[in-house]
């Protein structure tokens, strides 16, 4: 009885030639990460119920894949944030605080599936955890990171968002409003998508009075450029403790993230960004496509004071951002921006006109001795399937050695789009190809 | 109520020393494979059970992951092998054949946790699938690939061993013996492990007559090198089709992996090899490292006929190997093989001797814009816990910038093997340890 062959929904599954997009945007980013010193770590993907569900509760809850493995409870992780929690903590006596780490996997959530929404995901996160404390410049650090990772991807016209949410909070406590503050960050966090009347429907509804509707619409609506926008803060001059805080922390955050060299053409303050998550507690983040706005912010994350609190009483201030790359990549492809970033694996396909590969086989050594990714096309079919092979696969030069060629110890080189061909001597071909 | 953190037994998890390491080692297999041209794919880890298990059985459905999801299900994968004939029918319309392509990812098996046994692991797995035909020089570019591939890993001295399965289940057929085949290359396949004497005893055990078990024992213990015991071979004269058939295969493949560029004092045909699964009909291959044979065969495959038979009635042959690389990692770190591999993230620290962080974070700018992985201390601590940090991470170099050194445009490069420092201009500083 047959099987039919079939992926589930919501699973991304890619075709080679979209595999290597993708795997071209992991390199990057890791790459970038690294450039920053980011230790890499690799946690399992399945973890014990008890360890992972610590801390969720709710929506995250539901989507979770938990079973049963004889006596085990175990589940699969739904981030990256929970296992890293668990690590510092299994670690604490071998980790190096700051503890720099940035992890590229898979994480899980049985969400409902439809378009552009996945069940598994990758996620490429980074964060700089502290032993007690941490330095607010770590919270500059990020943006940094951003700007060199998202160049490095490929764009050049994107903008980091960055807030503080002390801010927000201090304006909640001036309008006594702290028992609703989740609630009305929620509201604004929205205001791109839903537009300046409904945010103020939305705090209607909450039952705040006018007034104080009008403060924080002022507030969020605080006009001008970086140096503006932090001048007009503190004309507020509002006394709460938090306000205050936050205030100083953005100023601080503002000056270093130029000094580790963003320009301010690609950060701004933006008193709107407050993040879903009751889990920051400073700086937040998000980052745009400037020509792709519709994407949403394609790298997020903020400031937290206490990463681990559900395992030990250890203090440990964290800071991190992360980069949902199945959804970015998902979207990217739709819009067919990646369509010219495609390589091919192999530079070079090795093709035999006779049925004799020894010379093929010797050609496509000696070209990987050199370095040079090499395709030796084995199959007996005409000399058509075998230019096919290449025209699809996109592998840019063949290689072909006819009689003629084997005899002047020669390869004829084809190069695959311009249809040129050109004979090389076999001890010149790697550095021919290496040029090219 | 707090968690207590753990990470289960049988999951391996790393220090990011170790995975420094580790991810070193999946680099140089990555760029191994794609030197030959293998084109990457990424399945799913979570397949619908019955996709997964159309093939399974006995003690492989014992140990898989098995859960139900909503009305799903669902089932973990256990090898990147019926991932591949799923894609290789889901995606035939799409795919070029010759299909080679190798997949590294994560795999899950409930075994009993032992030491060095692991329930989730990576596999390295490359494959050539045909459509219908599969020339056999396929077979021969496989040692190939495993020869560039250990060698990459930093290996010399060992063995890639190979048989032909048609050979072995030929004498059966002649002996009469064909209905125990996978019970006697069970047997054989131990000659290593538990010698000469007991692999008769256990032949005895199957109750074949004296005569056949001295037949089968000087099978495979013909004597010589390559050329010797292919000779041997012949000399028997057996006129038995599949013993002919796997003669000329392995004559096949050892002209071929020659012509491949895989030294003899590389490879070998060695009779006793039969792998464990009866999925293989053709080439068989293990690869042992000569100073550590206690580690076993660390990269190991074969050919096979059909892929994919329990999806489509489309004839797919393919031949593949793959390196069980968790368990590997685990044995080469344990037996401290990996103790000088370990390089740090970073190539420099930068360290400010004053409060001021600007020049620090500038350097560091400068650096990672010039390509060098460059991590820049930013906590506010004494100067022995910076170092101590770059000590801790192994970070080769320290930038220190004193009041001094900022007057004067220059850091102090410290070399933290030999200590030694010496004052260098800021603008020639990448240069200085892009040549280090």
């Amino acid at each position: 009885m047959r099987v039919e062959p079939r992926t589930l929904p919501g699973f991304m599954e890619l075709l080679p030639e979209d595999q290597i997009k993708f795997n071209g945007m992991v390199d990057k980013i890791r790459k970038s990460y690294e450039r920053f010193g980011f230790l890499p770590i690799d946690t399992p993907i399945i973890e014990s119920s008890d360890v992972l569900l610590a801390k969720a509760g709710g929506e995250t809850e539901k989507q979770i894949y938990r079973f049963n493995k004889g006596e085990n409870d175990l589940s699969l992780r739904f981030d990256l944030t929970v296992p890293l929690a668990k690590y510092v903590c299994e670690y604490y006596n071998d980790i190096t605080f700051p503890f720099k780490r940035y992890q590229i996997g898979k994480v899980y959530r049985g969400e409902r599936p439809q378009k552009g929404r996945y069940r598994e995901f990758y996620q490429c996160d980074i964060d700089i955890i502290g032993d007690e404390n941490l330095s607010i410049i770590n919270d500059a650090e990020m943006p940094s990171v951003i700007y060199t990772t998202i160049k490095e991807l490929g764009f050049e016209d994107f903008t980091i968002r960055i807030n503080n949410r002390k801010l927000l909070n201090g304006l909640f406590e001036e309008l006594d409003l702290e028992k609703i503050s989740v609630e009305i960050m929620r509201v604004i966090d929205k205001i791109d998508k839903i537009g300046r009347d409904n945010v103020i429907k939305c705090l209607q509804d909450l039952k705040i009075d006018d007034g104080k509707i009008e403060k924080i619409m002022s507030f969020i609506e605080i006009k001008g450029n970086t140096d503006e926008k932090i001048k007009a803060l503190e004309e507020l001059n509002f006394s709460n403790d938090l306000f205050t805080t936050g205030l100083d922390e953005l100023k601080s955050v503002v000056k270093y993230v130029r000094a580790f060299g963003v320009p301010d053409t690609h950060f701004k303050v933006d008193l709107t960004i407050a993040r879903g998550l009751d889990y920051y507690t400073g700086t937040v983040y998000e980052t745009f496509l400037n020509d792709y706005r519709e994407l949403g912010s394609i790298c997020s994350g903020g400031r937290y004071e206490n990463l681990a609190e559900f395992y030990t009483d250890k203090k440990m201030p964290g800071v991190g951002v992360s980069i949902g790359l199945t959804r970015l990549f998902y979207k990217l492809n739709e819009l067919d921006i990646l369509k010219e970033k495609g390589q091919a694996i192999s530079k070079v396909l090795v093709v035999s006109m006779t049925d004799n590969l020894d010379k093929a086989l010797e050609v496509g050594d000696r070209l990987r001795s050199a370095g040079i990714n090499t395709d030796v096309y084995l199959e007996d079919k005409k000399i058509k399937a075998k230019f096919k092979y290449a025209d699809k696969l996109k592998i840019p030069y063949v290689a072909i050695i006819g009689e003629e060629e084997e005899k002047n110890g020669t390869v004829s080189l084809k190069n695959m789009e311009t249809g040129v061909q050109e004979e090389i001597r076999v001890e010149d071909l790697a550095m021919a190809l290496n040029s090219k």
